[in-house]
């Protein structure tokens, strides 16, 4: 794959567990891994932008690998020690994490952006991707439900996704610019874009939702390419499947294309959704059918293979 | 002691053990400690105030008794971390240690004061005493040296007191005003005022060089006792006897009297320092002798104890 340039749209979980095995298959200097920042919030004074570190931990090995967030080996000192003050504990920030909170909120006060800070901290893990936020501005998405609108973390984290979903909007998306790094992606010369199987609604929807960029990535000449987060009628991981119930969306990896419908070229779904393919490709749109749960390092190297294979038959 | 109100001016480890004895003897309702604050400062965009943080934890128990400072049972992911991102981590905070930094941080850019937030974390950790700081305002010790200043911190942590001192100024304190704590202490029907045996250039100082706490000090109907820090012509703890040293004082109980001369009304010094009690009297103060360093709780019991005898003594 050497040459290949590629642009990787991610959320948390999903999408840095296929940029990982993306690492291992392209040259570090081809792969840029854009990150949602409608999660991001500030919490305690800090600024927290929960997609872009799982990206970081997870590209540079610091990722706990069975809670799915935060990083492994990780102590809780801290939050326990807020509680006894009196301060909020509901969102559980790990010891270990926190320094890239306190880091990141110290850097953004003095005036760098989330891009210089992003970049400068992969480098320091030695991470060779570029790893960029969706955006340097803020927007944060918010959900709404029939009692009334919630912030993404007080939805996901303090009231664990229980509330009902009727729609979201990501607040100042109008206003704000992508990244540096997400348009000179998005500029150059890209042999691939791959959407990841993160949260379409939450995780992709604010990347494309940008000023220009789901424009951008329907006219771009580079096939682009994603990979259902519906597996056999379920979420791999996170609220997708109980969001598209919720919306009205059977729950099924077809609905997922449908989403996409007009801007992706190519749809990767598991095995067990294969009877959906005839489906998928009367949208009008290429689909490929493979094994998409990436439980260690191998499924997600080759899932990566298998993306990048359909990404270079939709090219020829 | 029932009914008797005290005010105690205290730096960090020796004033907060002495506070300690005083919660011990007094009824919580009358008594004061007042916390230096000119080793605050703004650290990974954390406000840090050291000298109250000791007085806390030390009257909640919390404080590991070995090191001095900070929290018993601390873990260290935070800093090691921190270091990783190549941030700096030559302060160490400790993983609980760091939520006291982030919840002042947060509510103090929230708009509250220093006041309001030591008083509401004292009251959270079951601490009775009031715990004040000096002044809610910003006052930043700098410690001069033959190659220029230091801000305290600098001086005291990263470079761990060796650069040879040569004076101290209070930055910020012509326009500090003394907390409404401590004035309202000052104003009240005081029946003694202790100086804790904590560092008098750098603790005790910078609270006596607050507008008009000198001066109320001094004229204080009550009495005003000191505890030497110096004993058999060493300090307990921190630099104290190279200051003075350093700034050509003999290292002796003798001159740290000499420095509160016309302040205090009485002094008190260790056993081992008896040989000097005619060389302070002359002065034009009382002395008291006893056993003056606090290794347990006893000890520091019996130290508040003697120092209200030797205040009721002077009273009567």
């Amino acid at each position: 794959m050497s040459g290949t340039n590629v642009l990787a749209l991610s959320g948390g979980v999903g999408g840095a567990k296929l940029a990982l095995g993306l690492t291992h298959l392209l040259p570090s200097d081809s792969l840029t891994v854009v990150a949602n920042t409608g999660d991001d919030f500030t919490h305690l004074g800090l600024q927290i932008c929960p997609d872009i570190d799982t990206v970081i931990y997870t590209l540079s090995d610091l990722a706990d690998k069975e809670r799915g967030w935060g990083r492994a080996s990780e102590t809780w000192n801290f939050i326990s020690a807020m509680g006894r003050l009196g301060g909020e504990d509901w969102f559980h920030l790990g010891d270990g994490d926190l320094a890239m909170h306190v880091y990141r909120t110290e850097r953004l006060a003095a005036g760098d952006t989330l891009s210089e800070v992003t970049s400068d901290v992969a480098l320091q893990l030695g991470i060779g991707a570029r790893v960029v936020p969706m955006t340097d501005d803020t927007v944060a998405t918010v959900v709404k439900t029939p009692t009334g609108e919630l912030s993404f973390q007080h939805y996901f984290v303090r009231d664990r996704c229980e509330p009902t979903v009727s729609g979201f909007r990501f607040e100042g998306i109008e206003a704000a610019a992508p990244s540096p790094g997400l348009a000179a992606s998005l500029n150059g010369n890209l042999d691939a874009i791959l959407i990841t199987p993160s949260n379409p609604f939450v995780s992709i929807d604010p990347i494309l939702s940008l000023s220009g960029v789901g424009d951008a990535i329907s006219a771009a000449p580079a096939p682009v390419v994603a990979v259902s987060p519906i597996v056999g009628g379920v979420a791999i991981k996170g609220p997708a499947a109980k969001m598209m119930a919720e919306l009205g969306m059977p729950t099924e990896a077809r609905e997922v294309a449908r989403f996409y419908e007009g801007l992706i070229d190519g749809f990767v779904i598991d095995r067990r959704d294969e009877d959906q393919a005839p489906a998928i490709e009367a949208i009008g749109m290429a689909v490929w059918v493979t094994d998409t749960v990436m439980n260690d390092l191998e499924d997600r190297i080759t899932l990566a293979r298998e993306c990048c294979r359909f990404a270079e038959e939709l090219a020829a």
